[in-house]
C-alpha cells in the first residue's frame, strides 16, 4: 500500500496537466516504410481496386478498412465525472483518456466524438450519418435519465454494438466483484440482500444486472428514498426499476433498508454513516463507488464490512468500468456482433471474476485495471457468448440465475 | 526510371489488398508506460482538473486535447478517384489512405469521417455538432458543383480551417509546378497563355489560382467547350469562372484554343491528341493530370512539349495534392488560424516550388511526394503567411501578380 500512497502523494497539478499536454492520442500508420511502392498501394492507383471491391460488396469494408475495429467514444458532456454538465469541449480530455486506455489496456482503436447538442434525435441522426466511419459506439458521461432514451434510440437506429459505459460497464464490474465477494464469504448470490444507493446511469444498470444475474433481493434508493411502485413522480426508467426490484412494503430511506442487508452499492455521490454500515448483516460487503470521494472512508467501512471496494485507482478493489470495456467492445467487434446482449455482458462479468478468483482475497475481489489478462480474456468470453447459438446459451444463463 | 518501373510491374492485386487488410490506421498513445501513477493522471482523478480548467477557459482545449492538432478527413463518397459516386463505405479506404499519408508525410493527425448523406445542410449540421472534436476539415472526393456550395457553407458555419483538397490542394501544386516550368523555360508567368481542360473541382480551382497568381491568360473548357460569359446553361460556379478567365471572343473546343498556347492543364478524364499538343507554342508545358490514365501518354507529349507532368506516382513530375496538404493544414493549425486564405495557399505553392528550384530540371519541376522537406517547409510558410499582418502581406502579393 505504501508504494501506491507514495505515488499519489507526488501527483501534482503540474504533472497532471503535463500528462495531457497536446492531447493523449495520436494516429499511427502500421504500414511498412513509405516508398513509391507502398505509396502506390495505399493511395492511387492501388486504393481504387479496394474502393471498387467495397462498392460491389459492402461486407468487404470490414476487412479492408479500420471501421469494423473502431469504436466511437461519444459524449455530449452532460455528466462528466463528478463535474456535471461541463459541455463537449471540457468532456474531450475524458473521452481522449478513455480512448487512450482502450488502446493501452485492450489494443482497441477508438476516436473521441464530442457533440455540441443534448438533443436525442440530433445525436442519433449525427451518428447514423457517420455510421460507415466506425464499428461500435461507446457512450460516456451522458446525464440520466436522457442516457436511457439515447442508448435505446441508438441501439434501434444503428446496426452495430452500442453501449453506455457508465451504465453497463460499471454494472458488469460490480457483478464480477460481488460474485467473488459472495464466493469468498460463502454466501450464495441468490441469498444476498443488496441495497443500491443511487438511481442514475450506474445505479439503474447495476440493479438490473444484479437482478438478471440472480441476486436474491435488490432495493434501489434515490435522493427521495426507496424506489417502489406507486411512488409519485417516478420517471419511466425508475418506474421500470420499481417493478423489477422493490420488495413489497419496502419504503423509506437508507436507515430503513440498510440494517441487516448483505451488500451496499453506493453510486450516489452522497454519504453513508458508519453507524448504518455497522448495522448491516455480518460479513457484509460495501462497494462505495462515488469518485473521487467514496460514500464512506474505506478504513471506516472496513471496521464492520468483510469486503470493501471503491472506484479509486489508488485503493485496492477498484471497481472500474475499464475492466469491462476495452474487452467487451473488442469481443463484440471480433464476433462481428450487431448488438451487445445481456448474455455478452454476463460473460464479461464472469471472465473478470474468474481472473480474480485465482488469488481471491478480501482486498482482491476484482483484478487490477492494469492486469494484462483482463482485456483479452473478457474479449474471448464475449466473442464466445456472441457466437454461441441461442439454444446452447439458454442453459448457462438459466443456471446463473438459479 | 527502371527501378520505378520494376516496382510497379510487381504490384499485384493481392499485394494491394494486403496493404489495406484491417485498415491502414491505428490510434496510438504517446504517453509513458501505463502504471498506477499515469493511470491516475490521464483518467480519474487527474483528468477532472483538466476538464474543470477547460470548462472555465475554453481556449485551454487547444493545449490539453488533441482537437487543435486534428483534421477531420470528410467525404460523402460522391466523386471517389475516377470511380464516381461509390458511396461512403467505398470511400473510406481512400480517406484512410489520406489520413495515413498525412501522418507519414507530415506528422499530421487526422481521422476519416465518411457521411451517409449528400445533403449540404445535413453535412454542415453534422460537422457543426462535432466541431469541438477536431481542429480543421479536409474535404475529399465530393462531386462538383455541390463541392463548391458545401465548402462555402462549411467555411461559413465553422470557425476553423476548411478546405476541399481536390480543388485547392491540386491548384496549389499546379501553380508550384507551373512557376518552376516558367522559370526553367524563361517564360515570365504573366506572359503565359494557359488552357485548363476540365471545369470540375480541380479545374475550377486551378484556373482561379493561376489567375490570382498573375498568369497572363487562362482559358477553361468543359465538355461543351470554352466557358465564356453568356454561354447558355452555365452553373453559378462556371458563370463566375467565365467572368474571371475568358478572353474576349474565345470560343469553341480544344482545337480552337490549344494551338499556340503555352500550357495545357488536363483535369478532365478525357483525352487530347498528339496533333493538338504539337500545335502548341514552342517550349510548351503539358500537365496531363487525369488519373490513372493521363489525357495523353507522357512519352507522346514529350515529343513536342518541353515539360510534361502527370498525376501518377510512377512517373516523374507527379502533381499530387499530397505535396500541399499535410503541410498546409499543419501550418494553419500551428498558427491557430480560423481560415485558410488565398495568401496561405500562395505561400504553400511558393514553398513547394522553392524546394524543386534547388535542382530544377524538365523532369523535376515539383519535388517528390516522398521528399521529407516538403511538409515542414510548406507548414512553416503557411504559418508565416497566416500570422503576417495584412499590411505587410499586401506587398509580396502585389509583386507576385505583377
Amino acid at each position: 500500500m505504501s508504494v501506491i500512497h507514495q505515488s499519489h502523494a507526488e501527483l501534482t497539478e503540474a504533472e497532471i496537466f503535463r500528462a495531457h499536454q497536446g492531447g493523449k492520442l495520436r494516429t499511427h500508420v502500421p504500414a511498412s516504410p513509405l516508398d513509391e511502392r507502398s505509396l502506390s498501394a495505399i493511395s492511387t492507383p492501388g486504393v481504387a481496386a479496394v474502393s471498387r471491391a467495397i462498392a460491389q460488396d459492402a461486407g468487404l469494408a470490414a476487412d479492408y478498412t479500420w471501421a469494423h475495429r473502431l469504436v466511437a467514444v461519444v459524449s455530449d458532456g452532460t455528466a462528466v465525472l463528478g463535474l456535471g454538465d461541463v459541455g463537449p469541449a471540457a468532456a474531450l480530455p475524458v473521452m481522449e483518456g478513455k480512448a487512450a486506455l482502450f488502446k493501452a489496456l485492450g489494443g482497441l482503436d477508438s476516436i473521441p466524438l464530442v457533440l455540441e447538442t443534448q438533443d436525442v434525435d440530433e445525436i442519433v441522426r449525427t451518428l447514423s450519418l457517420l455510421r460507415p466511419s466506425f464499428g461500435a459506439v461507446n457512450l460516456e458521461d451522458v446525464a440520466a435519465p436522457r442516457c436511457f432514451e439515447l442508448e435505446s434510440a441508438l441501439i434501434e437506429a444503428l446496426d452495430c454494438p452500442v453501449m453506455h459505459n457508465d451504465q453497463h460497464g460499471t454494472a458488469i464490474v460490480v457483478l464480477a466483484g460481488l460474485r467473488n465477494a459472495a464466493t469468498l464469504l460463502g454466501k450464495p448470490l441468490d441469498t444476498l440482500r443488496v441495497v443500491v444507493h443511487g438511481a442514475g446511469a450506474a445505479g439503474t444498470a447495476c440493479a438490473r444486472m444484479l437482478v438478471s444475474a440472480g441476486v436474491g433481493e435488490v432495493t434501489v434508493l434515490d435522493s427521495r428514498g426507496v424506489i417502489r411502485p406507486g411512488r409519485p413522480g417516478l420517471t419511466p426508467a425508475k418506474a421500470d426499476l420499481a417493478r423489477l426490484t422493490a420488495r413489497p412494503g419496502a419504503h423509506g430511506g437508507l436507515a430503513d433498508v440498510l440494517p441487516g442487508a448483505d451488500v451496499f452499492v453506493g453510486v450516489s455521490s452522497s454519504t453513508v454513516s458508519e453507524e448504518l454500515i455497522a448495522a448491516m448483516a455480518p460479513q457484509s460487503v460495501v462497494f462505495a463507488l462515488s469518485n473521487p470521494v467514496p460514500e464512506i472512508a474505506p478504513e471506516l467501512a472496513a471496521r464492520h464490512a468483510a469486503v470493501v471496494a471503491t472506484g479509486r485507482s489508488d485503493l485496492p478493489n477498484q471497481i472500474s468500468n475499464l475492466l469491462a470495456c476495452p474487452g467487451l467492445f473488442r469481443g463484440a467487434l471480433d464476433a462481428r456482433a450487431h448488438r451487445i446482449t445481456q448474455r455478452m455482458m454476463l460473460a464479461a462479468a464472469d471472465a473478470i471474476a474468474s481472473i480474480a478468483l485465482e488469488d481471491l482475497a478480501a482486498d482482491r475481489v476484482v483484478p487490477s485495471v492494469l492486469d494484462p489478462r483482463v482485456a483479452p480474456e473478457v474479449a474471448a468470453a464475449v466473442t464466445s457468448a456472441a457466437l454461441e447459438p441461442a439454444s446452447r446459451a439458454a442453459r448457462p444463463r438459466a443456471a446463473m440465475s438459479a
